[in-house]
């Protein structure tokens, strides 16, 4: 498949979703849209990421391209009239266009006429499965190996992590798949659930849904969690993805330094409780273990103290760990996987 | 408030709304609508309820009369045409209609624009609160003493161990509040956020909403539990409402000879460890304990072997239980509020 990246004037600093894309995703970027940057190139910017050329608008970008994905989100969510040619643009070539934004392209009167008359598809990923329904409590059947990313917190870096684990799994000889269960995960990805959008009653369901859709089809599928199980306001989510899931291997994923629940006054528990709380909660369920911790370091100024806080971190959970940024998952894959 | 209810060739046996608003409301029943009982009374068959005469229609309920409950379901939630008069004959007294259908009244043309002539209110309750949000995490600032009742399962007996325990805290001298958390209890309380229907995201936000809402009126809000936090399908809403009704105390519904979990082939964990779990869980958002237990003996044959049931579930939980209906929730009131 061949992918375009709308990001205009936001590439890369404010564009994580298109740069999520060209640095996770399996398909070929053959353009980035952006009006302030056209005529440059990605690797202008990013070096460790494909390069691709950077264009002014959606007419600029060669055929053949199957799908536009929207790489930027206004605050807001909402969409800016300024994309309109390039979203025409690329359904009058029949080019499928997926979006993350609030307002659903879908429900657009103009684009949905254009999209039926072309035979283009618009994906609002936003919009859960209307198909989603309660979990039968098989997510364990498949045939890969399913592994969670379970957080102290929200925010702590558990999508990159989960996103890392992949390559490095698949880096090291395995097939693996990515579960995504949040918006930029889907977008990047170009399938999935958004769980925290779903019925509250369908979480779990949400979740073994996907897992069944590509379980045995790999060696392991790398599930991306959500919040935590101690968040005041999101533990439901982070519990439906734990016990829907029937993960048979936790990562704990946590930010060096965050001691408090993000935006509340809440202070985190120790670690070994977290240990202790998401393996005892899932067990009646299915039965798992933390296997391995993601320590993200964006925070701590210099590798040599980012080395000392993993160490540490790895010594609190007693089970290896690694920053998946700074040092690489490949550090721990063997015990993950 | 004077309430009639609907019940069509139902009631009693099969109208189980009707005959729970009958029991547990705070308003008084003018008449039940069943056209094959007409002229019979409620105590013709019911001798624990408030009497109230038996009608055909609405039309032969008395002014005046402020509101209409659809007391029954019939599988599939949809709305049998039959009820169409007694609807309208409602709605054009002025009177408000409260359905827990899936078909949603105020999307019915006639009936819609009938209530917006009659001034009459349609209350959908399966339909949840469009304004609802993530939790503040706030629950615990109300002045009344939260208690939550949580379950081994799911169907064990939890929203009548709750509306139980509202009639004895108010038996015993208190100011007690219901929270209602499904759709069986938001029709019997006339109000309520149907919580396994909201989107996942806002499962804390909807019970902290409803606890703001009535928790400064009060000495004691007693908050509907549902599912369990180990259920494969329900843990999500579970553990949602554990968080966000930051509840003080816990109550623990079981049903004596339940082993495996209803519909599932997943064994119950022992009692204790519940205990741990509930506890534990709820812990880094608000303390709280398991201060008395619920079981449910309507399967145990004779009074004495449920008596024995009751005592032994007691003592495996180290607190005071009863089962509501045989024994009374009198027996435990004093340790809960």
């Amino acid at each position: 498949m061949r992918i375009a990246l709308l990001a205009h004037e936001k590439f890369p600093d404010s564009a994580k979703t298109a740069v999520g894309v060209l640095r996770y995703g399996d398909h070929e970027v053959v353009a980035v849209v952006d009006r302030e940057n056209a005529g440059r190139r990605v690797s202008d910017f990013l070096d460790d990421v494909p390069d691709a050329p950077i264009v002014g608008s959606m007419s600029d970008v060669p055929d053949p391209v199957d799908r536009l994905v929207i790489g930027i989100a206004p605050i807001g969510g909402g969409f800016d009239e300024s994309w309109r040619p390039d979203v025409r643009n690329a359904i009058e070539r029949g080019c499928d266009v997926v979006s993350g934004l609030h307002y659903f392209l879908a429900d657009d009167d103009e684009f949905a006429s254009l999209a039926a008359e072309h035979g283009a598809e618009l994906h609002d990923v936003r919009k859960p499965d209307p198909d989603l329904s309660v979990a039968d409590g098989v997510a364990d059947e498949v045939n890969a190996e399913v592994v969670l990313t379970v957080g102290t917190d929200c925010s702590v870096g558990k999508m990159t992590a989960t996103l890392e684990l992949v390559q490095a799994a698949e880096d090291a000889g395995y097939d693996a798949a990515f579960v995504p269960t949040g918006q930029t995960g889907i977008m990047i990805a170009g399938w999935g659930n958004p769980i925290d959008r779903v019925i509250s009653d369908f979480t779990a369901g949400a979740v073994e849904e996907m897992i069944l859709e590509v379980g045995d089809d790999h060696d392991v599928v790398f599930v991306e969690g959500q919040g935590s199980i101690v968040h005041p306001a999101y533990s439901a989510v982070t519990c439906g993805i734990l016990h829907g899931s029937m993960a048979d291997r936790l990562v704990l994923c946590h930010e060096a330094g965050r001691e408090t629940v993000h935006g509340y006054d809440q202070v985190l528990p120790d670690l070994d409780e977290y240990v202790s709380l998401y393996e005892s909660l899932a067990a009646p369920v299915h039965d798992t273990e933390i296997v391995a911790g993601m320590l993200n370091t964006q925070h701590v100024e210099g590798d040599d103290a980012a080395r000392e806080a993993v160490e540490s971190f790895a010594d609190e959970l007693d089970v290896p760990a690694t920053d998946p940024i700074r040092f690489g998952a490949d550090e721990v894959v063997d015990f993950v996987v």
